[in-house]
């Protein structure tokens, strides 16, 4: 009976295993500037893969123009809250590969994790999500057996690699490295604001595939305007001091809500101010581009 | 004994569960106008996998011309044959997104299931496969949590979120949301015919990546010339009424069996009859369009 | 007694099956020429999906330029080491789709295996990898069911599925088809050398994305230039006979050893020595191509 009960306990312990070998390892999300022209995206894929055949890895963009930090950062921050907690985002935009930036993973408060060089990419997640705590990667553990002699594929040797283990569960965030202040490097930026009942804002970045122009106004200032649906503002866009474009222009839910071809105020997905043509394209139409001598206002 | 019996049945519902578990998931697929240069795709992705870790999930295409429905119909019918019965296609190409148009969830009679704003998207495979049911997604229940604030991206919202817990098994298709009539919206597309043995169709789409010219002629009707390998047909293609190609090509089983540089004719993947330069690019070398203005003779 | 020890070996063998089934597949690794504009590439992972929908699919790339089979040697072997032994790639770029090529799977010394048309796709690898074994797909066997009809698709219905059979263990290498000699298709390509203190390359292929121009020169050869970190060589780059660039160029570790915009000269993340400008373009700076074409030497 005894010999009975303990072959019952190897099999519910049979069972547990098995059952735990079934908890799904966190997704693993790639990010880069590499583009998929050769094979260098597969083989951060690769080592990934080396590290555990079970990993779920997904692709955010290689399109970033090439060691544009700034576009990576909005990226990131453009996707991270739809992925849940505990995803583990490889980001390798890295125009100072082999110089003293620091490779770090960043854990926000929400839980998520990026590994990446820290040369700005982080400034707009660490800003939105805040920091829980940063480590440096320890390159004497977390780095592909073999690549030393390699120093130019930190993506592959060092982020995908350490991106892939911390994913996998086959180490923990405190063995990534060493803790280091709170603190990333941070691009400058401006921040939205509202005045006497105007609401200033710059243009970050583009939505490049249908040409609208978002913003950096978040729902929280642009709803102090008080607006409902249909109510129409004076929009100006400046490059530098020059007024580009000046309109009046309705506040709508959807772009259904105003004629083909027409320009509307709306929230965009990220739920920040932006604007459009309905069907059309409102960058390309007006010449509008993005960047930190792009502003924006909204006035009643 | 009784105590060890009832241990064992727990084993055994163990087990169970954790075949049960193992039982895969139908494949997710994901279509859409977005490209891959910003995170729109990464965030359907995103939200399907917060839905259930282990979805298993592939791109059809992102690269859809911007809002145009026509192409992301063809796209749907090229493939959707070669995946098993239960697989998820979710297609977001959406110029009316905020208006009346209905989000549905098709079932076709070989099995598989579309997850798409009902604007023409469907008219191919609703055509070729057949409708099984058509159910209009019920938002209330059927919507990203939290997501009531945007209107903007249903793509992510509302179809990548409905897809995922329908590929999952977390919701049946029947909790899709209300019956409709079985009918989509279709996209005015002409037939191929044969009369007095001559072969008349269109030229719906190019094979852009090898400039091949893919017609709408089928098997069926073109089998009705009873061509042998090597015979020769008159082949005359217009835009309107004008005559932009005409030429004797041979009808071949495939590119190598004529010369480099060579026209041919011959049966695409999908089955249908196409023209193409050996080794060349048919459409550009002779300027050939695809859509509604393009026709195409074969003629003995 | 006898009964629950019964029910307790069913429990067992319940719980290795179980175990057994989460022994992971392979991994599947695409290329090809076919672009991702539209439905070719999800047609072959439907396929494979239906092979096995447990298998874990990868993209090498699909960007190789149409019938380039040079490039699509490079992709190969610029990728295969990173990925575990057994992994299998299917690569179809097929001029001579429906010609007397032969259709085979190579398996490399390291365990790696390749799906393809023996057309020279398999030149590097095989020079790189070692040919343990080479076998012709036996396509009475080896082929998608019901595709007989279709003569223009092997990457779907052979290479696809074939490949999808053999990630997922359905059936074994030997199962492939009959033996060949164990001797590939190969494309006529340089070797580098070092003569007199000089060494001697050619220019396979660019780094697309970077304009980094990448030479067949590996370490072992470079090597014996005894260079320490610094030391500036004489760099001259001929098209045939013309030389279009020369300069004296410092031997770095990593971009960050030398200013912005500055040359170096470095091991790529293959091993062999590259040429970049730092945060630049080398290749459009000077307009460096890639081929046969192409040589480069370097002195002391």
């Amino acid at each position: 009976m005894k010999k009975l009960l303990s072959l019952l306990f190897i099999t519910i312990a049979f069972n547990s295993s098995c059952l735990g070998a079934q908890s799904q390892p966190a997704a693993l999300v790639f990010q880069s500037d590499f583009g998929v022209k050769d094979a260098a995206v597969a083989s951060m894929k690769g080592v990934a893969f080396g590290v555990s055949p079970g990993l779920s890895m997904y692709d955010l963009t290689h399109e970033i123009p090439v060691f544009n930090v700034w576009e990576a950062a909005q990226r990131l921050v453009q996707t991270a809250e739809y992925w849940p907690s505990g995803t583990v985002f490889v980001s390798v935009v890295d125009p100072g590969v082999g110089t003293d930036r620091k490779s770090v993973v960043l854990k926000t408060k929400s839980g998520h994790y990026f590994v990446t060089p820290d040369n700005g990419t982080l400034t707009l997640v660490a800003e939105k999500l805040g920091i829980a705590a940063l480590r440096e990667i320890d390159e004497a553990v977390n780095r592909r057996q073999n690549s030393e002699e390699s120093y130019t594929f930190h993506g592959r040797d060092v982020y995908a690699y350490t991106g892939a283990r911390l994913a996998a569960g086959v180490i923990s965030f405190e063995q990534v490295g060493g803790k280091l202040e709170p603190k990333v490097v941070t691009l400058a930026h401006q921040q939205a604001k509202i005045e006497d009942g105007v609401v200033y804002g710059n243009i970050p970045i583009l939505d490049p595939q249908y040409g609208n122009v978002w913003t950096n106004i978040n729902r929280d200032i642009f709803g102090k305007l008080g607006l409902s649906a249909g109510d129409a503002l004076t929009v100006k866009i400046r490059r530098g001091e020059k007024v580009v474009y000046s309109a009046k222009i309705p506040f709508a839910n959807t772009f259904g809500n105003v004629a083909k071809g027409s320009p509307l105020i709306y929230y965009n997905s990220l739920n920040n101010v932006a604007i459009a043509l309905n069907q059309g394209n409102f960058a390309q139409s007006y010449e509008i581009s993005s960047g930190a001598e792009w502003s924006v206002e909204f006035r009643k």
